[in-house]
């Protein structure tokens, strides 16, 4: 089949073998794939990782259970091993025998078929078009804040960074919260969350006040931290949203002394942002900067490095 | 009177002139302080204080509001401005104009007299002793802990460190919840929490497992935060309990994958302390290790940093 692989380098291979869908998995003729900050983390050495890459996407059950064949899915990311203390405990996603679709001991989605255990789909209602089903990952991700955070309906909230995560976060805070202020650099971007009725301010302008209640970072970066800190008031919480941080030299005496919450978040739940896609509460078409085919892919993978781009989508299958 | 300085060099000074308490203050005799390591910090530079030192004591009001004449007290030390927004959510021990007893543009208890806000008192009840009321602040910073993190009486909890601070948190601990491992570099101290009933280890034979579901970080120290990343489970909690960390190289990126909330936690509730210490929850005496005269002040700060002792106690006025 026709697949993206990263094997050192990044390269477009016409042969790359169909993966074969175990005992309770199924084999999923991928329709979109949506390329994520990890995916080139990841062509920069982060998980070690090697096969196909990529895990979000809106596909079609061709094998499997019989109860998803034919099936519009989209699919969970991490693939526990449903033994562990953790698995038994409902860690499932934290599980550490777990395989990660396109990020660890599994391939992804930039290509034409890909697998999953039957218990990570989720069905896409019909209002839910390809290109908005294809975001059901990250949006999930960004709704996991929701369920990890007790936020009043009064409360309001800062999101550090405009990128894909900041502004899924901010649309997804916008509906849930009284207001919500999206800090970030690239006026493009922050002219998408204005739409939305978001507050906006260039990183520039924007001076921390110790004020916020709720601070989101999805700046990926340690000094996205640091203005965190300042942004935070005493007793806050800030939410740390990025798959990968890079390591830095960090005071954590202000969480201790202003007495700061900080909660790291990561994979959430399907069913939210499906709902959300489904019931129009979020509008994600916005974000998409640019469509390629996967023979396209590598070039896809450029132009989704490029800071001016949002969301960068790839056709792996056009539909009729 | 007899003091206690820090101006840059650590002085004992027999004419300090005593404090002056403005309206709605009390002045109070000391009767007993305790050295913390906050008080170390401070001599190292931390705050850039200059004046009297101390904030952990029991004493005598001797004149202010006449509700309070006469009475044994210990008092909170954040002295709030009271007008300001912080103030009127209530998080006046955050506010931005405080002084601090001992700390922060207020003398301490280091000295034969001190000055308090009447607000800031609490009333020793009969059957604690001045030993275990002096214990009353660094106590309450420990049952902080209770008061911030949602336990279930049936968690445990990993404390790292096995200084004045982690002592008094496996203490407090031990009583509401399973069961409590604290792990540190001494045994003399080790041997104090195992009289209580707490498992305990010595560091070097600790070997972190990812796997408790609560971690306190009482260690001071930025190794001691990242061994409380590879202690504690996913989505564990982290309580960061210490005055002054000193920064470090840390790689945040673990707390995001594995979806850790981390706490900062500081000074706490003084009803819930001396609840304790009169109910006998909590015994604080083994914690003593020496008494020094307010004379031999300065020799009482030096015993205070040897690590082989825990708690080190001024006696400012001896009771007939």
């Amino acid at each position: 089949m026709l697949a993206i692989e990263y094997n050192g380098n990044l390269v477009l291979r016409k042969d790359y073998p169909a993966p074969r869908p175990a005992e309770g998995e199924a084999l999923i003729a991928v329709r979109k794939a949506g390329i994520c900050r990890t995916d080139l983390e990841i062509t920069r050495g982060y998980m070690n990782f090697r096969g196909v890459l990529g895990h979000e996407f809106v596909g079609q059950v061709v094998e499997g259970p019989d109860e998803w064949k034919g099936k519009r899915v989209v699919g969970e990311v991490n693939c526990p091993c449903g033994q562990c203390p953790l698995c038994s405990m409902g860690l499932g996603k934290h599980c550490r025998s777990r395989t990660v679709l396109g990020i660890q001991g599994r391939g992804g989605v930039f290509a034409e078929f890909t697998a999953l255990p039957a218990a990570n789909l989720h069905e896409v209602p019909p209002g839910v078009g390809d290109d908005e089903a294809v975001f059901a990952e990250p949006l999930a991700a960004a709704m996991q804040i929701i369920r990890q955070v007790r936020f009043m309906p009064t409360d309001g909230a800062v999101v550090l960074g405009d990128g894909r995560l900041g502004l899924l976060a901010a649309m997804a805070l916008r509906n849930v919260l009284r207001d919500i202020l999206l800090v970030g650099k690239h006026a493009n971007k922050l002219a998408i969350a204005k739409a939305c009725g978001i507050k906006t301010i260039l990183a520039k302008d924007f001076l921390p006040r110790r004020s916020a209640r709720f601070v989101i970072d999805a700046t990926g970066t340690a000094e996205g931290f640091s203005l965190a800190l300042r942004t935070v008031m005493p007793t806050g919480t800030i939410v740390l949203k990025s798959t990968y941080a890079s390591p830095g030299w960090l005071n954590l005496a202000p969480v201790v002394i202003d007495e700061i919450t900080v909660v790291g978040s990561r994979c959430g739940p399907f069913a939210d942002a499906i709902n959300a896609l489904k019931d129009r509460d979020v509008n994600v078409l916005p974000l998409i900067s640019a469509h390629y085919d996967l023979s396209d892919g590598v070039t896809a993978m450029v132009a989704a490095a490029d800071p001016s781009n949002i969301k960068v989508i790839i056709d792996v299958a056009r539909q009729p």
